[in-house]
């Protein structure tokens, strides 16, 4: 998607082909900055570091990891040591693992002096693949879009709720693509950009959508269920982390009090996401996921700009105070009208029919 | 309540006679500060630039700014001045209309030279009954609160948001004076303070319950729900800015996400009001009631505490992303499963029954 007016990928092959150039988002919203990877060390610094984040970035990142990793040294001993490394910088990640799993098997059979091309090979298959998925979600999304601009016969409100964006992918990102799919094919559309506290990752959607030209407002996440009660908002569109096989959307915490709302004021509730993202294990998830609870320093800490024009961390609130930090929650399928994935729209219940069967 | 272990109000008559002390709640939870208020003028400075907050304490500071402008020259012309003054500080605050009308229509009849004596001693009584008012509410909200220890036998987690406590009255509070009351007599209770994103008045709520040494935990807006669907959140108990005829509830912005997820998970609703709170003219809140826009720098800039032991504003977006901040919302009364009052504890419909019909 565009940033100052060019177009970007959140990863992509140096054209000098020394290796790659990411988008160092440990400096997003307050500054733009491409850094060089040319070594593996240097990919692994870059996932743990959260120079690069979302699930599907990180696994093309440490996909390119190894390719960085068999220009070095294409032996059993390199292949097996980049593998171990790369998969301990987020040990949690889902597509981290599949990614170097994939890369493995692949590189595993050739002849060392042949992984190295063939690991540049797969690492852009990678990111290609990731790349036309999110855009066919995008293409699905959009139509649903335009369908409640049609019927409104008005400029779309969209809410959403953390960062589904491109940065978050390779790129088009996954609810963020229905939106810039929609905007791109002339839909009207206007998002509700949620701050999403305590890591704030509605800075990054407002950045996105303000590069890439799509109107947009800032609110604290308590806004969310007054715009909805006065009409404000046409649908509530999401990423999520994990669907579970009934149609549980466990994402971002804070998200099931917006699908509460949007069911208490008949709006439409849908999550956007790759068909990975659905784990055929899990069922019933509010019962089955554990919940993560993360550092109090996330809340304690906000990063920001001072008077001095400098980026600066504060404490919010003193050290002593004792804060809980859940990560995630689970939105029952009960409160989802839809799934949006890369095959198409489902309601929640059909899901398994439009995977399932045909796989 | 207490600070550093010793009893306070928000608002007391200086031991000197001399004027009256108010803490200065700019500087909270960062530095705790007395001040004292000499004259009218420093009245007038102390409730616009909100070194006092919430509306009973603005009344009630708006009285003893009379009496100061009575000590200096008792005649029409400076009592007419002070109240016009007084007035103009902050609009729209109904308590404080309602305090200055008080005191002029006591003052206006009596002799210019009686009028500083009465004055202050019509202040303390606004003070005293302010104080009368919310120990009742608490109470009141403490027999609820130790009937939910009674029936879950274990300690009784209460979620509250914003700050409905003490800082905001002359002393206990409404919700908070619930929680108070519960404490003081042996009820185990454990609060989870909301943050209240845009002002972040959860910090004042838990530096209120450390100072007091109630229990309590700091979570962000968006775990309210999550931790409500996992069974610790035994109640909601909030203030309320207005309260309908009928029962539905006016509060900061995010209660009604609550309000929803409480209903959601079988877990009850209060709100704790003084019946000056209840509006008789008003019947459908979220129709009748107009949406209060607050200035965007309310969300865009933050304070705290930075490295270097200073408290600093730091901006947390670009001043060009386009902001909405309503600052409150509505409950309808159909998920307000009570309200507590001084005169005791009703079902939202049986709210005019309390009042009415013995008034």
């Amino acid at each position: 998607m565009k940033v100052h007016g060019k177009s970007f990928r959140s990863i992509w092959r140096d054209p000098s082909q020394h290796g790659v150039r990411i988008i160092d988002q440990t400096l997003l919203p307050f500054a733009f900055e491409e850094k060089q990877l040319v070594s593996m060390e240097q990919a692994v610094d870059a996932i743990r570091g959260m120079r690069v984040r979302g699930a599907p970035l990180i696994g093309v990142t440490a996909a390119y990891g190894v390719a960085l990793a068999m220009r070095e040294d294409g032996s059993n001993t390199a292949l097996d040591r980049a593998c171990r490394q790369l998969q301990a910088t987020r040990p949690t990640a889902v597509n981290l693992a599949w990614a170097l799993a994939r890369m493995k098997a692949t590189l595993t059979p050739l002849d060392p002096l042949d992984r190295e091309a063939a690991a540049w090979h797969l690492a852009d298959e990678l990111a290609e693949e990731d790349v036309a998925t999110n855009a066919a979600i995008g293409r699905h999304g959009a139509v649903l879009l335009k369908s409640l601009h049609q019927q409104h016969g008005r400029t779309v409100n969209v809410l959403t709720h953390c960062n589904a964006g491109w940065i978050a992918t390779v790129d088009w990102g996954t609810a963020l693509s229905a939106i810039y799919h929609a905007h791109d094919e002339g839909t009207p559309v206007h998002v509700w950009v949620e701050e999403t506290r305590p890591r704030n990752q509605g800075l990054l959607t407002a950045w996105e959508l303000r590069e890439h030209g799509v109107p947009h407002t800032y609110i604290v996440d308590n806004a969310g269920g007054h715009l909805m009660q006065h009409g404000q908002v046409d649908i509530v569109l999401v990423g999520a982390d994990r669907v579970s096989r009934r149609g549980d959307v466990a994402n971002k915490i804070g998200t099931y009090l917006k699908a509460l709302s949007a069911r208490d004021n008949d709006i439409p509730f849908y999550a956007a996401v790759p068909s990975s993202t659905i784990d055929w294990n899990l069922n019933d998830a509010l019962a089955e996921i554990e919940i993560e609870q993360r550092h109090a320093d996330e809340v304690r800490i906000l990063r920001g700009r001072s008077h001095d024009g400098l980026t600066r961390d504060i404490q919010l609130l003193d050290p002593a105070t004792p804060v809980a930090n859940p990560g995630f929650d689970v939105t029952p399928a009960r409160l989802v009208t839809g799934i949006v994935t890369e095959r198409g729209i489902v309601m929640p219940d059909r899901l398994e029919s439009l995977f399932r069967k045909s796989t």
